[in-house]
């Protein structure tokens, strides 16, 4: 009897937190998984480590100074266009996209049009382009699978059940740093007080936008193209320990939910080996032989502005939600450079979306010259906000 | 256009708590369902004003004293093989046994012979009979839905899933009155005292079954059958507000869990409409509009012996679980008679263990001749502990 074929696996982000996870992942299962293709922005020597690791045989690199030399084996796609190259390998099965911005966006599509499974977890793929992702996968007959722990959770619930029975979808926010803030101390909120997230070790610019639920508005955005969902099936709920990562509320009034810890390499593990399921995790897992306590409470609009905005984005749907999610890049990387305070990013947001024409893009370079138009306009706001 | 078909419904212990709810689901929904068939032991008054309301043309009153007039087009039948008839019933689709005891073996099987999908609420039937039954159902082609919310639950979080990939199905229990008793408190504890059910509301026996917790032994049993499950991979966790009705924990360390108000018109519903589901609740749903908290904790089987005893039972299997029920059924009756302190309960139950000698039934005749024996033992035990 011949071995089972492994999935072969393209890795966009590979030195990332995803990414590292993504390795735990294959690590943990070498007889199903194998790493083809892993490609990062400027990290050469992280990169050529995990080459070296899984035996991988191309790595893109965007910024390549060559001052480190790859592995023998390994063939190195420089530039731009190389994560593009990769997502299109002819041996590759699955790529993974967890490239922060928009550089995932055409990989993605590459990776669609070469007829690859998708695993996302890049928000702005779905936040910009959802409308051409969803309908290159429908034309090519790839399947998307979520890999952020809420979308994954909502995957996982939805399985075997019909969206069409589907009331709502709630996705868990912890809050973030700031939840238990007197709402009259966040005007003095510091980069440092913000990078504190209470249970996710995650990136500086996903930890911001988890204190201020820019993130979850993010996700509802992407929840609703993944899934098919109407922006008001579409909602966060505070859960302080990030255990459950989603509610779907049927019409019925049954609800499921999903759990486990708060570590990314349980929805990774899942996306990757879908439609089968691990014999075991690489972190312990949940257990109850402790007490365990779920809270969960609703959404202060009040004092998360930035969720609001997401969802008047999503409801105003066209180019807003890529506006939303430019200003909001723009916004943070100005609060963690300390440029701007805390309170400033939900002003720059605001004031963003309303000076960028709406419209209903019908080309991704439509897309791709709001996002700039926004992330310019957001700029200039920032400046005149100091 | 022609209406679409609804689904006939024979219901099996109409008068009961069970039946009450299923008469509401009902009549929510006259376009998708109609009632075909009643049964009830001796409430005529009830079973035949059900009949008038419905129109229902089949009625089975097993003690008929006749002072009764049944409504006209409605056909009685009379006697212990009423039940059988109903269940057979040409006109009918699904049978929803909810008969207390083991008087809805019969029918049970009927239904299944009969080629009905059979929706379950009486424990009875799997725990004496699950390997007949399964086998009966396997034979005919009949499908199985299970009506208890934590059983319902299970079979919502499967759907889509492989049960091999399971790693275990925790049922959830409230923990019943005595949940937070001093232990040493319990020996004096009385009918009234074990009758206040913090959440659900059922009928006496059911509810000192919560207060023992041999109600969630005999659900572990049930599941086991449903789902296909090893004896140990059922176990039950405290959860004081009877929302979340199962958590199942996959292989990978994903747990999916069903949630929904206590009320049992939550599962009928699902169990009558699947594999549709209903556009609205007949009770409120739970909403998230107010805080929400869940709290698990692991059951403390010192305070809880009659669930050790249920899971020893389970993994004795052959007729241990029938032997378990028997004995539970004939102590509970004692003790709510005054006639048996609560702590007895466990120790009749425990007695009636050892004394049975423990065989592999090859004939339902066999199960019921054990269940007698067993009562008959857990009687005299009863007796000589007064």
């Amino acid at each position: 009897m011949s071995a089972p074929a492994k999935r072969r696996i393209v890795l966009l982000g590979a030195t990332g937190s995803i990414g590292e996870s993504t390795l735990r992942v294959i690590r943990a299962n070498p007889e199903k998984l194998e790493l083809v293709g892993v490609a990062a922005s400027r990290n050469a020597e992280k990169l050529f480590q995990i080459c070296r690791e899984f035996g991988v045989r191309h790595a893109a690199l965007a910024e390549d100074t060559g001052a480190v030399a790859a592995p023998p084996g390994t063939t190195v796609y420089r530039g731009a266009d190389g994560p593009e190259a990769l997502a299109a390998l002819p041996d590759a099965d699955i790529v993974l996209v967890a490239v922060v911005g928009t550089a995932g966006l055409r990989p993605a599509l590459a990776a669609i049009a070469a007829r690859k499974t998708l695993a996302l977890a890049s928000k702005e793929i779905l936040v910009l382009a959802g409308k051409f992702v969803l309908a290159a996968a429908r034309a090519s007959g790839s399947r998307l699978l979520p890999v952020d722990s809420e979308h994954n959770a909502v995957f996982q619930c939805l399985e075997g059940h019909r969206v069409s029975d589907v009331r709502r979808v709630l996705l868990t926010a912890s809050g973030g740093a700031f939840r238990d803030w007197p709402v009259e101390k966040l005007a003095g909120a510091t980069p440092a007080d913000a990078l504190r997230h209470p249970n996710w070790s995650m990136g500086p610019k996903v930890t911001v936008d988890s204190a201020t639920l820019a993130n979850k508005g993010l996700e509802l955005i992407e929840a609703q193209w993944l899934f098919g969902l109407s922006p008001g099936q579409c909602d966060a709920v505070l859960h302080a320990q990030s255990i459950v990562h989603c509610i779907v509320e049927f019409t019925d009034g049954a609800m499921l939910t999903q759990l486990s810890p708060p570590s990314m390499t349980f929805p990774i593990q899942h996306a990757l080996l879908y439609p089968e399921r691990a014999p075991a995790s690489i972190e312990t897992p949940l257990g109850l032989e402790k007490p365990l306590a779920l809270d969960f409470r609703p959404v202060d609009l009040g004092r998360f502005p930035c969720l609001r905005l997401a969802r008047e984005a999503m409801t105003a749907a066209g180019t807003a939600p890529a506006v939303f999610n430019a200003a909001n890049e723009v916004a943070v990387a100005a609060f963690l450079a300390g440029r701007l305070p805390f309170l400033a990013i939900p002003r720059i947001i605001e004031h963003t979306l309303g000076a960028v024409k709406l419209i209903e893009p019908t080309t991704l370079d439509q897309v791709l010259a709001v996002d700039a138009e926004a992330r310019r306009l957001a700029q200039d706001f920032s400046t005149q906000s100091k």
